[in-house]
C-alpha cells in the first residue's frame, strides 16, 4: 500500500488531468481538513477529475500501483470520512458539479456528485419539485457527500433520509470498473440492493459518479413555531406527544439553552428569543399544500405544548423570520465548535426515549465534569451532543472522556438506538462500533469491504475498526 | 451439498421439533408449490420452528451437515423463490406468527415473520397506525415473505415499498449465528446497511426471524374512482399527467380489458363496469385526513382524465363499493392464471414511459402470436404482463417465447426500468439477469452471497444466474 507518490505516478496524473491536480507543497490547506474536530491531514496529491472516465482511469491506475485513494466532496463531514489521514491520493469530486437532467415527467433528477445540496434543491424547486433531505450544511455540502454519509437533517422526521430518495447510482469500483447499481424506478426487486449498500458506506466501497434521485411536488406553504420550555426534559416529552396526535411535522428541532447562548452572537439578525428561565426550545415546522389544514394541525400542536411549563410561543410571521430562526438552528454546530475544542456525538434513539437519553447525558456530564451542548432533530430521536473541552485537563479529555462516550453509546444502544444517526462513523467513531455491532456484523461488513476493495486501497481505515477491536 | 436426508438427520429434527416436521410422503402437497406457474417440487423434509433459537439450531445443523435449506413463508410468491427445487430442508416460518409489540409511542411494530400482512395491518390500525405496503396477496402472504421479496403493491406510488418501512431485522445466518442488522431508528449512519441488503435478497443470505417496522398515523379517509378509457395507451398517458399536477394518489392502477374480462367471473359481487368500447380502466385512490382537500384533488384528477377519450367515471360511494373494486383488481392475477398456462412478467419503468412499454408489449404479442393481459401499478410504472399460452404450440411456448421476453426486458431496461418491480427473480427470471446487470454487478452479488453463505447451502440456485450465463 503506497501513500507516497513516485515521479512516475505524478507524471501519470499530470498527463491525465493537466493542471487539475496539486502535489505536495502546492496543495491548498482546505484539502487537509473537514469539519471534524481540529484534524489536519495532507494527502500526497489532490486530483480533480471532470468525468466518470477520468475517475475510472484514476482508480485503475491507483489499483494497479497500490496507491490509496480517499474520495472527497465539500469536506463538511463531521466524522472525518473524507480526510486523507494516510496520505495518498485525495480524489476531489468538486469538478463533477453538473445537474445532468431534471426529469419533470418522471419526477426524477440525475446529477453529478459535486453539486451543492441546496443548489440542487433550488434547481428542482424552480420546476415545482422537492428534494427534502437538507443537512445543516446544505449551503456548502455536496449531494455526493450526502450519499456517502446517508445524511439526514431536520426534514427526515417527515420525509426520511438521503437513502430514501436515491433510485440509482453510477459508481466506479476500486479497480476502475464503471457500473450502475440499480434502475430509475421506485419499485425494484431485481437482485441484491447494491444502491443501498453504497449509500452510507462513506466512500469505502466505490466512488459515486452519478446519482438518480426521486422527487415529489414541492409543498406550497410552511408554518414555523418556536416554543420555549422551562425544563428541557419536558420539551423532549412534548415531542412524543405531538406524534401521538397523528401529526407529522416537517421539522421538530430541539435546542438546549447553551446551544442558543453559543449561537446568538454568530447570527446577524438573531431574534430576541432567550429569557433567563428558558431551559430549551423546540422549533416546529409544518409544511403542506393547504394552509387551512396546516393551521388546524398548528392549533393541535399548541394545545399539546401548552400542557407543559412553557413561555410564550413565537409564531414566525414572515419568510424572513422563518429563515432567521432556521439560520440560528443551522449555525449551532459551527458556533459551538468555534468556542472551544470539542467532540460531537451523533446519538439517535426511538424518539420517545429522548428524555431518557437527555437524563443520561446530564448524569454523565456531572460525573465526568464536562459541559454538554445538546441540540438536534428531536422528531426522529437524533440528538447531537457536543462536548466542550473548556477547562477539562488534557488527561481527563484524552483518557476519561472516551469512557463517558462509551457509557453514553451503550445507553443509546440499550434504548434501541445507535451511535450515529447522520454523521457517519468515519475516523472518529470506529473504535465504538463494537457497541453497536457484534463480531458477526462487523465480520460481514469487513467481508463486504473486501469484496468491493480486495486490496484495501479505497479510504482505508474508515468506518470499520481493526479486527480484534 | 446434501439434498436427501439420512436417518441421523431425521432423528435430529424429530428430537428438536417433535411433530413440527414432515418427512417424505408425509409432506403436505402445499409445501411443494407457490403461486409461480405450475411448479411442483417436494423437499426432503419440512421443519416448522417456533423460536429464533430453533431456527438457529436448524441452520447450524444444516451447515455442519451440508444440508441445503429453503426458507418458506406463505408461498404466495410469483418467482419461485420459496420452492425447494433441489430438495433438502424446507424451513417454514409459519409457526413464528406472533406480533411481538406494537409500540404506539414510537410508531413502530416488532413482529415475527409468519404474520399475515393484512393481519398486521389490521392490528396496527386498531391503534390508529398505518403500515402501507399491501401486495395483492395481503390476505394470505406473510410479512417475512414481503421482506424477502421487497414487496410493493398499489400503495407504493405514495408510500414506497417494503424496504422503505423496515428499520431493523433479526436474522439467522447460514452458519446458525443470530444477529440484528441495524437499530430501531429512522436515521442510521452506522456502518454498512445490512438491513437493506437482506431486504429483497429472497432468502438467499439469511433467515429473517424478527422484523421492526416503522408506522405512521392511519389516514382517516379514502376516495376511489374508476375511469374507463377507450384507448389503453391514453390511460397510461393520463397517469403521467396526474402526477404533473402535483397530486400523489395512494393508488393508481391500470387494468386492460382482457384483465377485467378474465376476472369478472371470479368476483361474486362484481360491479357492472365493462362496456364494449372500454379498452382499459384506471382505478385511482386518494387517501388523507381531510376530506375537503381530497375532494379538491379528486376534481383536479377528473379534469385531467376528461381530456382523454373516456366513458363515465364511477365514483365509489360506499366502503362496500370500494372494497368490491379493489377485490376485482386484486383477483386479476389469480383469475388469469386459472384460465391457462401462463407466464407473468413484472416489468417496471419510470412511469412516464408506460405508453412506450405498452406499445412494445402489443408489438411483441403480434409478432410472436401470444395473448398479453396487462395490469398493475401504473402510478409507479410497474406493469404486470401476463402471457397466456392459449393455443400457442409447445414449441413456440418453450423456444420462441423466451426470445420475446428477452426483447421485452431489453426494452424495459432501455427505458430506465428493470426486470422485476416486486415479484423478485427467484427461480424463473434469473436467466434474464444479464439484461439488467453486467458482469461487474453480478460478480459483486455472487461475492456477497458467498460472504453470507460460503457453503452455498441457503436457497441455492435462486436470484443469481450461474457464472457464465
Amino acid at each position: 500500500m503506497q501513500t507516497v507518490l513516485s515521479a512516475t505516478d505524478i507524471a501519470f496524473f499530470e498527463n491525465l488531468l493537466g493542471n487539475r491536480q496539486q502535489v505536495g507543497d502546492a496543495i491548498d490547506s482546505h484539502y487537509a481538513s473537514d469539519h471534524t474536530e481540529d484534524f489536519v491531514f495532507y494527502p500526497a496529491i489532490v486530483v480533480k477529475p471532470e468525468t466518470t472516465e477520468e475517475v475510472a482511469a484514476i482508480m485503475k491506475y491507483c489499483y494497479e500501483n497500490n496507491l490509496i485513494v480517499t474520495p472527497s466532496g465539500a469536506r463538511t463531514g463531521l466524522s472525518g470520512g473524507a480526510l486523507a489521514d494516510q496520505g495518498g491520493v485525495l480524489l476531489s469530486l468538486e469538478r463533477m458539479n453538473k445537474i445532468i437532467n431534471i426529469d419533470e415527467k418522471n419526477h426524477q433528477v440525475i446529477t453529478e456528485p459535486g453539486v451543492v445540496t441546496e443548489a440542487l434543491q433550488m434547481a428542482v424547486k424552480e420546476k415545482g419539485l422537492f428534494y427534502p433531505p437538507d443537512p445543516a450544511s446544505k449551503g456548502s455540502c455536496f449531494i455526493g457527500g450526502n450519499i456517502a454519509e446517508n445524511s439526514g437533517g431536520p426534514k427526515a422526521v417527515k420525509y426520511g433520509v438521503t437513502k430514501d430518495w436515491v433510485l440509482n447510482l453510477e459508481v466506479v469500483l476500486p479497480n476502475g470498473e464503471i457500473m450502475w447499481t440499480g434502475a430509475n424506478v421506485i419499485k425494484n426487486a431485481t437482485g441484491y440492493n447494491l444502491t443501498q449498500l453504497i449509500i452510507g458506506s462513506e466512500g469505502t466501497l466505490a466512488v459515486v459518479t452519478k446519482i438518480v434521485l426521486r422527487l415529489i411536488p414541492h409543498p406550497t406553504h410552511t408554518l414555523l413555531l418556536l416554543v420555549p420550555f422551562r425544563k428541557g426534559e419536558e420539551a423532549c416529552e412534548a415531542v412524543g406527544k405531538i406524534f401521538m396526535e397523528g401529526i407529522i411535522p416537517s421539522g421538530l428541532e430541539y435546542m438546549d439553552r447553551d446551544a442558543i447562548v453559543f449561537t446568538l452572537p454568530f447570527v446577524d439578525d438573531a431574534p430576541d428569543i432567550l429569557k433567563d428561565d428558558h431551559d430549551a426550545h423546540l422549533l416546529i415546522e409544518l409544511d403542506g399544500f393547504n394552509l387551512d389544514v396546516m393551521m388546524q394541525d398548528c392549533e393541535k400542536i399548541m394545545a399539546i405544548v401548552e400542557q407543559f411549563d412553557i413561555d410564550e410561543i413565537l409564531f414566525a410571521e414572515t419568510e424572513a423570520q422563518k429563515e432567521s430562526l432556521w439560520r440560528l438552528r443551522r449555525k449551532i454546530g459551527e458556533s459551538v465548535k468555534s468556542h472551544s475544542i470539542y467532540k460531537e456525538e451523533d446519538t439517535v434513539v426511538p424518539r420517545y426515549e429522548l428524555p431518557a437519553l437527555l437524563r443520561k447525558v446530564k448524569a454523565l456530564a456531572a460525573e465526568y465534569g464536562f459541559t454538554p451542548v445538546c441540540y438536534g432533530h428531536a422528531g426522529d430521536g437524533n440528538l447531537h451532543v457536543n462536548i466542550i473541552k473548556g477547562n477539562l485537563s488534557d488527561q481527563a479529555w484524552n483518557e476519561e472522556l472516551p469512557k463517558a462516550i462509551r457509557e453514553l453509546f451503550t445507553e443509546v444502544v440499550r434504548l434501541g438506538g445507535t451511535i450515529s444517526g447522520e454523521h457517519g462513523i468515519g475516523l472518529v467513531q470506529k473504535e465504538y462500533m463494537d457497541i453497536a455491532f457484534g463480531a458477526a456484523q462487523l465480520d460481514l461488513m469487513r467481508a463486504i469491504k473486501n469484496t468491493f476493495d480486495p486490496k484495501g486501497l479505497l479510504n482505508p481505515g474508515k468506518v470499520l475498526p481493526s479486527k480484534g477491536n
